[in-house]
């Protein structure tokens, strides 16, 4: 069964740091999810950049929704991240899109891009989907 | 230049990030970095459990430590994490450690652990050495 | 410029490497690349599965011609690998796909399959496209 | 059980990809294992450097190695590896050393240095432990 974006969305209120942080679920597609944030003070490092946890969290979250498009509950076991370009105000986008799904592994990338549009980090992430 | 423990304790206090989660610098040492985290409900994810960015936030804290030890700046260009045992309450503990350093870049690992002791993400890091 | 296939098909066959192995390029389309491998003795490692680096050899062959459809040498700077089940006869086939691309950096992923259509590794790959 | 260096080295003469690509294992230690390949044609990839493939096959050994002197079968399940330098000629050098070490996860690190002593590249390894 899958999920429709109402119950998704809903679901997904219910991601504590998403909330703490102020991550924005935007759009629930089957062919890509996206969440925003926009950057406060608290998301910063102690060089004063957008901390590398800010942007894993974004992407996680819109990786974690992507993931659960397919009706299961999914769990990351893996991630790799490369950090582009560092950001330091305005608005971060992550936009998931789903690479490969079998009946135990799903594999999605979310690309996180800041006001201008680069790209500032490319994460990978592998979920196994639970029965 | 190395720099000694209290002014990177000092430095670090500057991470706004990890001042909003509530992670703890515990100790600097030349062989490892120990952090801390007490859980709170806003480190959790939608399904109860902390989030994969809570984490992912409090390794890197560390990581940026470690990193930081040598007295130049860094910069995190690829993380590669794997998430074994999901945690939901107690305090979370994450020891960094240096596996390689040459002038151009720097290699850590930070392992996270439960309040059992029980190993639950392990977090591969490469920085960056800044002139 | 874009290369058409033949180009890339002739250029290919200088990977040493592929070529010593048996790796064999089947498809180069915009949208996909498809490489194959018929396990030999001399692909497997010491408990008599396909080595690592025999699957990791042919998913980078398949990754760096699906990064050269652009047209611009590009030059590995870290992969991600994740082995999801152990081969040790048959045909492997590795599907690459170029999963965002910008004027710096490509990503790409590529699945490897075995002869029965299951998924043994996934390869996620990202090259810094030189000028 | 432990092994001993000569129940390992013997073990490991019947890695088959090794043996095709000539690398040898040179020191089997418990801080440390270290293996070299003196790089031929066979070994480079279309533009003439060290396939990354030929790394790939050299890290992951020196880590197979590494892993079986717990005396328990182990199988990597994730590896993430960047690549710093291309290198074209001379001999490659890998040391592996055990990170982190609990009942079922190994966490290994190999770095692969050229002729020069640089850094080519890091490869940082996981595997499950076999019962």
């Amino acid at each position: 069964m899958l999920l429709d974006e109402n119950e998704i969305k809903k679901f997904f209120k219910q991601d504590k740091l998403a909330k703490y942080l102020g991550i924005e679920l935007v759009d629930v597609l089957d062919d890509g999810v996206i969440a925003k944030l926009d950057i406060q003070d608290e998301h910063l490092n102690s060089i004063g950049t957008v901390h590398g946890g800010t942007i894993f969290t974004l992407a996680d979250f819109t990786f974690a929704v992507a993931a659960s498009i397919q009706g299961k509950i999914s769990v990351a076991f893996n991630v790799n991240i490369s950090f582009m370009k560092a950001a330091t105000n305005g608005t971060l986008t992550a936009r998931a899109k789903k690479i490969s799904l079998n009946p135990k592994i799903g594999s999605y990338t979310v690309n996180v891009y800041d006001n201008k549009g680069d790209i500032i980090a490319i994460f990978q992430g592998m979920a196994y989907i639970k029965k």
